[in-house]
């Protein structure tokens, strides 16, 4: 892990800009400026749709949940592992328009570019490019973009082209595009994975071009599902005027439209008379779905209409409701820090880009890389409610309930896998999927992951305990609490070589360096809160609504033995212990390993161990690839004492590469707990800008959505301490020395409180909603109601415990 | 594993004879009635080469260590996973023979069949078959069938096709035939594995019909290899004689002959006027080579030359030197019990079996099952030297020696290997293959059994003490057994936790339900007595060869850190042990695994456990499928108490579920050594006629040659006690309760021993060579020349220690 880099962007509070066109950065910056809205995802690519080899760059649209299959080939198969594979696919571009002016094309690379500029503006959700083109023959144009994804209509894109002939009067055309023949590019990305999806893979039903606009419709080889796509335009004039400019409807005798289609494209062709200084402007409608949604015979008109709606709402005012939509959530969820100009971009950046990849219709989760790429196949993992629904059920719980739902909605499909494991009862969640199936073909790194049952269970439990949504218990979550607890009580038994304690064996945690264990500490943890969560969960359904609680434990067919054996689990549990330095290793093997020698392995295959070593000798070295024990330490820190927690982090930061994304902010956390706060301010800074400034060197690949989610936390549960865990809700803020102050907002029971950490103290105000108690410092504090205020002037983070 | 099978074929003690034909035997007596010597391979298939579906048969033609390739699909790869699979591969069927008579073809699923018997006869090595046929339209033949692969030439195989003309006078037809259009039908045989290879592997290079004979040679598509085969006819004419009959050359104008070839085809077609009650007999002489043996371009002439001399030496010629060889065979190893025909059969089958097996080149090493079908891909494991070599180290020194010549042979590829897996010394064969890579596509249970690597080091070892081959010590055994201890120098560590002993993580032991364990007992077991072995051939060495001791020390680089380091693992190996139970797990996890509970599972499914049970669902039971630790008891029984091994096999015998066909021998090994007759006997009993009474429902897919070798271990071993472990000879021979008696000869240091177990004592007689040593139930005798004698009257295994 490199300690710092150079920033990439400058330095700006709420844009993230790129001031000079250079193809050697495009891969790249296809992820920084990729636009979603959690259903349709769309790469930073050029309007101009260069054809960049698979190294360089890769066009990417993906509609959240669609996805398309392959065979997956086994050397060796064995029961129960998957057979088709799921790869969220890369779906038909609609952005590409074409400039020509005259016989020449816009071609960044060719001619001259100046006064370049492209930026991200986190703020609006928007990003917009400008630049001064000079053409081979001399015509120069100013070429102005925006294009936004819009958060107020899942199904639609925007973009408007502006254009102004600087030097030359003449034709200009823009050719709209609209491409089905497109690829994944999978194979180019991860080469371990040989998993397809190759080649093309949607079949056009329908292509068409014309008045209504630009259609598709296809559908896949082999995953059975349809999906259409298609474009509407907008021509007009730009008036310039004293107070701005207006626009007016481009005159008719000015411009000829010619449509066309082919095997797999549709073009609109706009033939335009411009003059000098003339400006004219394409606006640009775009909308996705498919038949997850609908009816497949719905889908063209589904298409149409909401292509001429939008195109009659116009651009303006449809970018209008999605920029509103964006600053309401920066109202709840925007960290500001006062004193480091670039910790506050890249911590904007890492929420800008969570918030837009969340799906938000309960039919669909999140991506490890959200939708900016093709990265894991799209696949939705643990880290979504690991690291990003924290985030979420604390700043936007709306959106931590849509991405619960989704969950809840393939409760069934776990409970099938459950039986495929060998379980009678209980559901056991896949360890990588899109439809809710497994999807990992590699089980010691993948179905071995049981712990992903315990981490959705915990994300259901805290959402339910910190918003206090007790609707949500009864018709969800207290269900997926109860079958994901019965798993762990199937899974291990008591073991009389372990004075009667209960192991779970060949399991894998959260550390993909140590696979197929025994008894792997954060596993043990997190099932014995799991199994701990469901019984407290059927006691307040209880208290609540027994009835309810009663049809839950009739539907389930629970019984008392049942919940008695899972209390004696939890009275029980069976923790990997080294006596002699008196921590929790990994698991029960870890301290026989060997010890890890780094200096015996070459620089560059250090960081992708399982390319250059076998799993063997990864497997056999006393060392971790990221934060494991330690992270079940930080969700259950009321449980340890700080001596305890000193220890441990002591013992795994010698041992742990930091080889995930997932790691260094966890480690932050739990070094501001234990008052290691130069080193918890070191682990911050490498999360904070990881992505920003590509620290993995694989950002073209997609974002690392649960670092970028890990910052957040390391702010709020790390440097201000805030934890429910003891159940309340206490904070213990630190302010770190570089910077003057910070401040976030929280929801907590339905209110939103801001915390502000300064050099003279912490300010808590109850900006929102009913009254609200909590402990600040180990004080208890009530603030009645809104616009109350606490403030304290300790600053320096008092012990935990 | 069920008690007791009726028996398929009739008792006989030398004969396996099948009565009648019913096709649907037809695919387990293609095994049965399987033809090889070591290089050759032929499945008991039919001249007549019906064409069976791939559930019902399978024509197979091998040449040892003749393989095609694919490239291996992993859904994941990772670093070090093998890529090109190894297939022993289905070549060219060159017995067909067709008999028509006019024009009725010979097909006993028509018309009738009487007086039918085929029969493997085990003392000559050849198999017959008889019967009279009579056609749909009345014609009635005597036919008589013999053929043999020859041990005397390695190239050859030779077949005798006679036939009378019993009730009328007209024309046969012998339309032989050379087959090039073959697959192998591996994914039929294993459904687990996706390995190929698929479809006709082999491209037509030549195809030749004519005096010379039958003639073809082809490429494989992928792995580079080209081979050869080729036939010769020789027709003549059966005289009855008083004292027998005599051949003649058939008249030549009494027949024609015309030849072709096809697109993979070449035949050759006699058409012969036959009078009734005349005798007609075609010797049909076949050669297969390869270039694996010599230049691909002398190919053409050493099959043409080849048929050319085997035809002018003549069928009986051949055939007479042919089972000279068998006769010695047996000379040495046959293996005679008194009171029961039916296991003597048993035994007799699976010593056969072996025999042919054995490849005895130096370049190639024995099948799991043998040369008689493509289960298992025709891979070289273990087997070969834990169960087979053994036997042959005993019985048939010169064939164990070639076996290990080949694990010499490819040391440079296992250090390779070694490399891979991260040990930057030393060298680690291969879990499963033919050419000398690692062919295994399933880790967890390939290269994850490490064990390999002390199993063959066990074998050279076991054969230099046992033969005293001094020479080989020096040219091969010292430097392999360095070379593999040094891996188990490098796998493991010093663990703090476990007292500073060493430690091996991350290995599958000979266990296949327990995967990816740490501290296997077998393999740490296996891996201090590889270490130890090799320090003490090291001393061996040197105090008969000391200049070639130095010298291989300096070749290997070999240092006296190393060897200290290792005395200090062979004085520190850790291994698990249950306090309670007082016995050594399998592995450090294996108490705390869930208690097995065979009644949960469908009877159906208990068998196959990976076809439908989910690998971690396995890994998580308490329970084995077959000997492990127990193996390691029996191999080094000198290290235990009696007490102890009793502990440890009541321990096993409950949570062993033998379904591995190398189980039961080593089970009623143990269960001699501490007395547990009975149940000793019944293993035996289920091992002696597994393969012969089809007790796994599989021998249609080929032998399970270590078993077969096992029932040898199990009476030498077993009943006799045999033991070399502690430094000498060592019996104490048990007669169980249900034989009269029984007899087997060893080669020990050189000399032939013959030893006789009868009601009234154990006899042994120095048959051959120099004077011997050896404890006889603890009491030491010496004979000192050949023929002299030893009895004991003591018949009951008395207690090892």
């Amino acid at each position: 892990m490199e300690q710092y880099r150079e920033p990439i962007y400058p330095i700006e509070p709420w844009d993230v800009t790129e001031t000079e066109y250079n193809p050697q950065n495009n891969y790249r910056n296809e992820t920084t400026f990729a636009l979603s809205n959690g259903y349709i995802g769309t790469r930073g690519t050029y309007e101009e749709a260069y054809d960049f080899p698979a190294t360089e760059g890769l066009e990417g649209n993906f509609i959240n949940g669609f996805y398309e299959s392959e065979d997956i080939r086994y050397g060796e198969w064995n029961f129960g592992f998957p057979e088709k594979s799921q790869s969220l696919l890369n779906l038909p571009d609609v952005k590409a328009v074409r400039l020509y002016l005259d016989d020449e094309m816009l071609d960044m690379r060719e001619g001259a570019v100046t006064e370049y500029s492209r930026a991200l503006h986190m703020k609006e959700g928007t990003v917009t490019r400008e630049f001064v083109w000079t053409s081979p023959k001399g015509r120069s144009v100013k070429v102005e973009l925006e294009r936004f994804v819009s958060f107020t209509d899942k199904n639609l894109m925007a973009m408007r082209y502006r254009v102004t002939a600087l030097n030359f009067s003449g034709t200009i055309r823009f050719v709209s595009e609209l491409n089905g023949n497109v690829e994944n590019h999978t194979r180019v990305t991860n080469p371990l994975v040989d998993y397809g999806p190759f080649g093309r893979r949607l079949v056009p039903e329908a292509l068409e071009a014309g008045d209504d606009g630009l259609f598709y419709q296809g559908h896949t080889l082999k995953s059975g599902l349809t999906m259409a796509c298609g474009a509407t335009h907008t021509l007009s004039q730009v008036v310039p005027l004293p107070e701005g400019h207006k626009l007016t409807g481009y005159p008719a005798e000015n411009y000829s439209v010619f449509f066309k289609t082919g095997e797999y494209t549709a073009d609109a062709d706009y033939q335009i008379k411009i003059a000098e200084q003339e400006t004219v402007c394409l606006e640009k409608f775009i909308v996705y779905t498919s038949d997850l949604d609908m009816a497949k015979d719905d889908l063209h008109e589904f298409v149409l209409c909401k292509l001429k709606s939008t195109q009659n709402e116009g651009y303006d005012s449809l970018s209008a409701s999605h920029k509103n939509y964006v600053h309401d959530f920066w109202k709840n969820a925007d960290v500001t820090v006062d004193g480091d100009d670039a910790l506050q971009q890249g911590i904007r950046f890492n929420l800008f880009h969570i918030m837009q990849a969340a799906g938000r219709d309960g039919k669909t989760g999140m991506g490890a890389k959200g939708l900016t790429g093709e990265g894991y196949e799209g696949h939705y993992f643990w880290d979504t409610e690991m690291y990003v629904m924290p985030v979420f059920i604390y700043t936007a719980p709306d959106i931590a309930k849509k991405l619960l739902d989704y969950r809840f909605n393939t409760l069934d499909i776990a409970r099938d896998r459950a039986r495929v494991l060998g379980h009678q009862t209980g559901a056991l969640y896949p360890w990588r999927t899109i439809n809710g199936e497994e999807a990992s073909t590699y089980f010691p790194l993948g179905t071995a992951q049981y712990h992903i049952n315990a981490d959705i269970a915990y994300a259901f439990w805290l959402y339910v305990t910190v918003t206090g949504d007790m609707e949500y218990l009864k018709d969800c979550a207290a269900e997926v609490l109860c079958e994901t607890a019965r798993v762990w009580a199937d899974v291990g038994s008591f073991a009389e070589c372990k004075g009667n304690r209960y192991c779970i064996c060949a399991v894998t945690g959260p550390d993909e360096y140590n696979a197929i264990v025994d008894n792997n500490f954060y596993t043990n943890l997190m099932a014995r809160e799991n199994l701990r969560n469901a019984l407290e969960a059927l006691e307040l359904l209880k208290k609540h609504e027994p009835a309810a609680c009663q049809q839950l434990i009739e539907k389930l067919g629970l019984t008392g033995d049942e919940t008695v054996y899972w209390q004696r689990i939890i009275d029980n549990m069976y923790f990997p212990y080294d006596e002699k330095r008196q921590v929790y290793p990994l698991d029960d093997g870890f301290m026989m390993r060997k010890p890890w020698d780094d200096s015996k392995i070459a620089p560059e295959k250090r960081h992708l161990l399982y390319e250059n070593f076998h799993p063997l000798f990864v497997y056999r070295q006393r060392m971790s690839k990221q934060a494991d024990a330690i992270l079940g330490m930080y969700l259950h820190s009321n449980l340890f004492t700080e001596e305890e927690l000193k220890r441990n982090y002591d013992f795994y930061q010698e041992v742990t590469l930091h080889h995930s994304s997932l790691s260094t902010c966890i480690f932050g956390i739990l070094a501001c707990e234990i008052g290691y706060y130069e080193e918890a301010y070191t682990y911050f800074t490498q999360s904070a800008r990881m992505d920003l400034d590509d620290y993995h060197n694989n950002f073209y690949a997609g974002i690392h959505a649960a670092n970028m989610a890990g910052t957040w936390q390391a702010i709020v549960n790390g440097f201000a301490g805030l934890r429910t865990n003891a159940g309340y809700l206490e904070l213990h803020p630190y302010l770190p020395s570089q910077w003057k102050g910070y401040t976030f907002k929280i929801n907590y029971q339905g209110s939103r409180l801001e915390v502000s950490v300064k050099e003279d103290g912490t300010q808590i105000t109850l900006e929102q909603g009913n009254a609200v108690s909590f402990k600040l410092n180990n004080t208890e504090y009530h603030l009645a109601k809104e616009g109350d205020i606490v403030h304290e002037s300790k600053t320096i983070q008092s012990n935990f415990l």
